[in-house]
């Protein structure tokens, strides 16, 4: 039987898994009748943003598909909208249910911290098992039909990848400007707590953690997963290795098994039911990790009579935990860094930035030490000297194993953001004290994944990138890409550049979509004075409105950007300019991408530290300074620093796509001048 | 005749003339006591930091010229003996003058502006003249002495990296302790203004002003205008082009007309005697522009029968200009950008910071731009499609185009700090407010020149980097710098982390540093309470020392880190691995020292263009938000940025001097495994 039916029904598996999981937490009916109404609020927003942006994705995906139709294949135009559709259906079906679980971990959360966690657990799986039941599915459907012609496959990644950038830049402006407009007015002008429903901007604020850390963070990993299956593929097809066709089964089986040993992983979490929400997540991402390694191995002997491409996958995991590791040390209040940041909070807010930038610039150092070591032991140890596309395969492989668990990765990810709703709707509801307290349990250890998950999505979209650039230049027949070229170089510094204009372009956005935001919560306490007092509502739809239409807004150029700088790039310049672009913009870009996540995630938690009562608590100068740094920190963490994760997959995948086409007639202006 | 006597006596004549300048600036008398004792303070403090400077220097030369006597060849450590002494002896010229220029700038500011300007200009006249006299006149005579072989005079650019490297990172974190010190006690804490001679730190950032302004920016262009010469001769001596040895004295010609070309500007500046002193500056500098560029062309024709080498020092000159206009755009209160900033700085210090930082990533885009451009037509006029190293010559000859008349540039540069001491010293004498007055718009026009200047010193530091790197794949005997290698690859991230790990260390010194100058500070004021009415004097003894300790302690870990890494790197992975590092560090490096920069003086005219009543104006919430971006832009661009130029050259040219070493030896690591 063909292994591609394997990979078929695995991931239907994983559809019917999350399917279940759905119907669990559906069954669960809410009786209080303002948990329900807010939880209605929240659900409304976040439909109604995805309404929007269906609208426009729509819009792009019509037309990029003709022109992939006219310039490449009609098939890689079919791949590349059910790529998008898939990445479109995965988010729509992990957000819908996302804002059902919400509401019911906050009823958990009345009961016991164990029914919480189990709530808001399954419902961040369903976004994980939808993720990855649908991108093997997805693929490996498309590989039966086109018998896995490469030329075609490669557009469903870049379907994926368009989406997954839109979702990531919209999602990430739509939840900061919230964020940062409910911070600026509510907390630190009106003096009300977090999440207090006088707050306009309270709805759209919960909204955003929908869209930005579940449908975002989801399209992102989707698009990771897809792209490094694509290009372990693309680069097994003309690899000599072990049996017939092994290369090529071997990566999307590695996936397979990943899947399986992530739906055992989820099953782990809710069977032990332990009081302590970390450990149980931990020993199911362990379970589902071993299991996989476990497989892998034996699929590595059986398929090439060899472990070193099993080697290449269990470097691939390590690098990516460690880096989730590394990510935590400098993002923690448990480790020296946070710490550090609260402490020169003392002398303001300009040492506070100053110390945090100092923090996000020195966190890059260690990831891409193991990023680096990760990339030597899978070339060698699957390339050896003498092979640079085997070696390349081999750093494909890594991508894959880091991201063949993003089943429950995915999952344990999503659950932070269903977990702070909860409490934000425990809040609003004026629930006791009690619930709050699990709420925030959860929330905290959220707070924990969320940052490895971002450590751990850098880290797959770097090797991602880099496997996918090894696959171009197979597509486009480089046989080298040589910096001492000078197209090679001025595409190198071009490319280099672009992460930077994408900063600017992202972080201006937040900030413009903030400002709108502070200006509408100030007009409605201005206009409405009984909203401090209870008598009257604020208009929560006017700021979900403001949100969503920034979002939408500010997202339409980065997209269209990342799709054309390479095409232009590539047809003006050549191949060889369009080579350099990449490697220069995953350089660039991966090292922007850690720093901001990683400073981002440190002033955050420094700010918290402070909070909890250190060097002056809550409401002294040392907080006021620790305030700026997570309002700068907001967008670096949750929007132009994810958004890089992107940016590199993307324009990697793009000039992918349109190798062909640029290998014949790039390079337009240099043909003139010759 | 030998030309290189030409360019000998060339060097002569440039110290000649700012030995006359000197002259003619010590012999005006100082009469006011105070004003004497206080440019006394000054001319101390900032003789105590070079001697602590020079002590470690000197252990450090000792060191590395035993190691490349060992290594390479004893040749080429005297070469390197003389490159660094001469760099410092530019810089302790300079500085001598320079704080003697100072007070007579404020007394001639007591007659009119004319007379201010001319002796404040004829103090920076001495730097720039004795950076490229000693420049010239040293590579020159070591030309003459070696037969101009390659291998040797590279010392003399790693000598001049090396002290520019800690010339810049030390004087860079020494003014800026004592700047944001000063201040942030001072102004913000007690309340009174800048300069105020009862400010404990105020001398400390006075002599910041010299040590870091002067000394270090003439290091820093000593340099680039040594290494881009160097690296087109090295070019030169492989490449056939025009008559015999036409290559190879072309770069060294231009260099002295660019000389000549500027003694003529500065004496167009002297004699202008205009009421404008952006007007005079301008007239001087473009006179000397285009005196070279007749020169170049009429050069360019009798050499090599073409004008195309001349092509390419005209689009050297081109791009100079035009990024430091692009700079201007982006820094001076003129232009939307820095009125932007101020409007963001009124919800806050958190939107004032992510505004800055979105302009500073924005304003990466033209320069880039025109840095790519510039390569593509120095390559292609130059050398065609057929000829690499031909190509790469050109991009060599735009270097040196650009850098040709260092001369007026940095005496232009310079100037500003002595304006700014002239007022200080005003200050602290208690002058009448026409004094202030007069300093106050010179010092205003040396913001200008000052901006300008840093990115000058960014696009050719870029420029001459990339001419290295050119020079070293020759020297180390690279065809081709392949990406898809995987050494090239991990070498390649490795070498975009160093400038993010640069950032970190340089950032995190000017934090420690201002803590401690802050402490002692508040301790001072504590201590003494009688400073504040004037009965008592502070020591500013104690903050010179803490400064002048501060720099030294954290100049050495990134001093030794920037020799270092292309060493390790090249000996373990070998001469793939360390062009990878040397492209990643360069793209990297100038992306962010162009960010920086550009943010860091953003920032500080925001601050400025708040101070003169907008939005609300000196002592407004948006006033505080303003002067919190402008002490995060502090470090930005007078300490982490402008370290990015040096970092991204002395890479390369410890790479270039290596390269044989690294060629025969290098990569061990890899050897193992094989």
């Amino acid at each position: 039987m063909n292994y591609l039916y394997v990979a078929v029904i695995v991931g239907i598996a994983a559809l019917l898994v999350a399917f279940l999981l759905r119907a669990s937490i559906l069954k669960i009916q809410v009786k209080n009748k303002r948990m329900n109404e807010i939880s209605g609020y929240i659900e409304e927003g976040a439909m109604a943003f995805l309404k929007t942006e269906y609208k426009y994705l729509a819009g792009f995906i019509v037309i990029v598909a003709i022109v992939i139709a006219i310039f490449i294949h009609p098939q890689t135009a079919l791949c590349f909208v059910v790529g998008a559709v898939f990445s479109i259906l995965a988010g729509f079906f992990g957000m819908t249910v996302a804002v059902k679980a919400n509401v019911r971990t906050t009823q958990g959360a009345q009961k016991d911290i164990k029914e919480a966690l189990k709530v808001a657990f399954s419902g961040g799986s369903v976004m994980g098992l939808c993720v990855v039941g649908l991108g093997i599915a997805g693929l490996a459907i498309l590989g039966l039909i086109f018998d896995l012609n490469i030329e075609y496959i490669t557009g469903f990644g870049l379907g994926a990848s368009s989406i997954a950038l839109f979702a990531r830049v919209g999602g990430g402006i739509y939840t900061k400007a919230a964020d940062v407009g409910a911070d600026l007015v509510g907390k630190v002008e009106a003096g009300i707590p977090e999440d207090d429903p006088r707050n306009p901007a309270v709805i759209a604020d919960n909204v955003g953690d929908n869209v930005g850390d579940v449908a975002g963070m989801g399209a992102d990993l989707f698009e990771s997963f897809v792209g490094a299956i694509i290009s372990a593929i693309t680069l097994g097809a003309v690899v000599k290795l072990g049996t017939d066709k092994a290369a090529s089964i071997f990566p999307m089986a590695i996936a397979s098994i990943g899947i399986i040993s992530s739906i055992l992983g989820i099953l782990v979490v809710k069977v032990l039911k332990t009081n302590d929400p970390q450990k149980s997540l931990n020993t199911g991402t362990y379970t589902a990790g071993a299991l996989m390694i476990i497989g892998a191995a034996v699929l590595s002997k059986v398929l090439f009579d060899t472990f070193a491409p099993f080697g290449a996958v269990v470097s691939g995991v390590i690098v990516g935990l460690l880096i989730g590791k590394i990510t935590e040390i400098y993002t923690s209040a448990n480790y020296k860094f946070v710490k550090e940041i609260a402490k020169e909070s003392q002398t303001g807010a300009g040492t506070n930035i100053i110390s945090g930038l100092s923090v996000g610039m020195k966190s890059t150092i260690l990831p891409i030490v193991l990023i680096c070591i990760g990339i030597l032991i899978s070339y060698y140890i699957v390339g050896g000297e003498a092979n640079v596309t085997t070696g390349l395969y081999g750093i494909a492989l890594s991508a894959v194993g880091m991201l063949a668990t993003t089943g429950i990765t995915v999952a344990v990810d999503a659950y932070g953001p269903i977990a702070d709703n909860a409490g934000g709707i425990a809040e609003m509801s004026n629930l006791p004290e009690s619930v709050r307290d699990i709420t925030d349990k959860l929330d905290s250890v959220g707070n924990t994944t969320a940052a490895i998950g971002k450590g751990f999505a850098i880290g797959s979209a770097a090797l991602t990138a880099l496997a996918l650039f090894a696959s171009f230049t197979e597509a486009a027949s480089l046989k080298a890409i040589d910096l001492m070229n000078p197209l090679t170089l001025v595409g190198f510094l071009i490319g280099a550049m672009v992460p930077f204009l994408y900063g600017s372009l992202t972080m201006k956005a937040v900030g413009k979509a903030a400002t709108e935001m502070v200006q509408e919560v100030r007009r409605q306490f201005k206009e409405r004075p009984h909203i401090m007092d209870g008598k009257e509502k604020p208009d929560y739809k006017k700021c979900v409105d403001i949100s969503t239409a920034s979002a939408i807004h500010y997202m339409i150029l980065p997209g269209i950007l990342a799709i054309v700088i390479p095409l232009v790039m590539g047809m003006f310049f050549g191949a060889q300019a369009l080579a350099g672009v990449i490697a220069g913009c995953v350089g660039s870009g991966v090292l922007l991408a850690i720093m901001m996540a990683n400073a981002g995630g440190a002033w955050d938690n420094a700010k918290k530290y402070i909070e909890e009562g250190n060097y002056g608590g809550k409401g002294s100068e040392t907080h006021k300074a620790g305030v700026v740094g997570d309002t700068v920190g907001d967008p670096f963490k949750d929007t132009s620093g994810p958004s890089m994760n992107i940016l590199i997959k993307l324009m990697t995948i793009v000039s992918l796509v349109f190798a062909p086409v640029i290998a014949q007639y790039g390079g337009i202006i240099i043909n003139i001048f010759k």
